[in-house]
């Protein structure tokens, strides 16, 4: 199977560890055996003025992967938003209304419907490509997670090489580590079965140390600064 | 303390990763230092004509670990429901009724208890061996879970050899490994303190890859082949 | 940051795993970054005689943690209480009432608030040091666990070497190591980073085993005796 999927994480974080807005959204190509990505691509947001509802998230998610999946043809899209692994193209408003969510979560997804129904019911004329909102199930999600989390550290590493020090917070239970070149990314949850990430980078002249975030339990901080 | 346990695990998948039947119903049992099983036993399903709906599951499991109990005669039986630690032989209608489960739970179990409540009543009057519905929170329930994945791995070797190619899922974060003569399974999960098992198996002329499952996060995937 | 935090674990158990009572309350100082103790006290409860309705252990926690934090002067002291991280100083009848935890949990709440708002009020007045209820969000608050844990083996070590043999149970998902001079606990969380404690202890002629407790999933066994 060839799946595309996309996730939003990483934070810009303050001295006190207090969340900023978000960083990267990335979108990977997920092929057997699965545990890492054949292809990424991240779109950066601005921390500095992140609307942190979620809503922004799931779209700009939806339409770099439907980037992605033009370009790569994949069979499917997993999108992270939990409903059940429904159709985003089947979503009308009696679909979202049976849907086992909270009320809260109907209106956000017939608001976000207006836009990714269309997006989805066009890709899936002109590709046979469906997208699929599948959530924390998917492996390819939980991949995506992790390259927004490399991207997040080299969002960290040219913050710091043109403002002296920087400090962010990476997706849940992963770690990161700067090598010449490149930037490695690991999920620290043994259970995921050993899923991993590599971009590349240049990492001259960065000192850097992660770190447990005191405040949030299984979610490591990354300190990056000019030497 | 000696411990029989029993539970039900692995599952052939289609080639979409979609799931046909489970396979295995391992029974053990467990003795300090609870990491492993001093002895363990198997009876396959045929995962073509499986009752998907649990129920099948929990009987099997009640008459497998009666037989392994009365041959090796432990302090207690643990079944994988989690009804609170209840003695099965004591559960009549109103103890049913004063469970704090869902009603449909209930009404399974008023099922259930017709075929077990018997089964137990009679091995603990002929043996004082109880049988206790305590699920998730024992350690003899996961490593008989191991073993049926275990287990599993060892039917998904013979179907191999017989039809050529298989894909079998695994029973939640566990890994298994053909070494020669042999099948060794591990748990994934780092905080149950390095749960195992081993089945003797003839693994010659058999090709095989573990990897994620990508629709379900946390569960493994096997492929076997003739080589 | 300089965070001080406060914890009670380890349990004295039965022979067949049955808990007695607890045995430790420690309080640590955790800084930068943040996998282990600076400094760490403990109060050894009496676990023949403890109230195991988790009134007490809060109390001990909060006053243990007070004491500490006189002394060096931290920024903040988490406790090991989920309601949302407020300010125990602030915790006056309307702001009880509004927490979403249970009604029996706002009961409990109104009781300890007797004793410990005035406390927390004094402490803030006089250092302006505020005593947070954070919970299981806290990484300090962890690092006091594994401390309680390790503290728990110590007080082990010393019941065994008087009385000949004794079984503790850990708190969850961590594990201690006797060595020369010194014990050492880990978290088995894969997930935290990496979190551990060490606290010197006489460990000459004592044998011990560790091992996963058969009837608590993730929570592991420790047997001390006299050689």
């Amino acid at each position: 199977m060839r799946i595309v999927a996309a996730d939003t994480g990483g934070a810009l974080l303050t001295e006190d560890y207090e969340p900023v807005g978000l960083i990267a959204t990335a979108a990977v190509l997920v092929e057997k055996p699965y545990r890492t990505a054949t292809l990424s691509v991240v779109r950066y947001a601005n921390p500095f003025d992140y609307d942190m509802s979620g809503r922004q998230a799931v779209k700009d998610e939806a339409f770099l992967a439907v980037e992605l999946a033009r370009e790569v043809k994949p069979e499917v899209i997993h999108l992270d938003s939990t409903i059940g692994g429904v159709e985003v193209r089947k979503l009308d408003e009696p679909t979202i209304e049976a849907l086992t969510i909270t009320d809260r979560g109907k209106e956000v997804w017939k608001d976000l419907a207006k836009e990714l129904r269309p997006l989805a019911r066009r890709l899936w004329e002109e590709t046979g490509i469906d997208i699929v909102a599948i959530g924390k199930s998917s492996v390819p999600v939980r991949i995506a997670e992790i390259y927004s989390g490399i991207y997040t550290a080299k969002w960290a590493i040219d913050y710091a090489r043109e403002h002296g020090k920087v400090i962010v917070g990476l997706p849940r239970y992963m770690r990161v580590e700067l090598r010449p070149g490149r930037i490695r990314g690991e999920s620290l949850d043994s259970r995921e079965g050993g899923l991993f990430g590599e971009v590349e980078a240049e990492t001259d002249g960065i000192g850097w140390e992660l770190y447990p975030n005191p405040l949030v339990r299984r979610y490591m901080v990354l300190e990056a600064w000019r030497e």
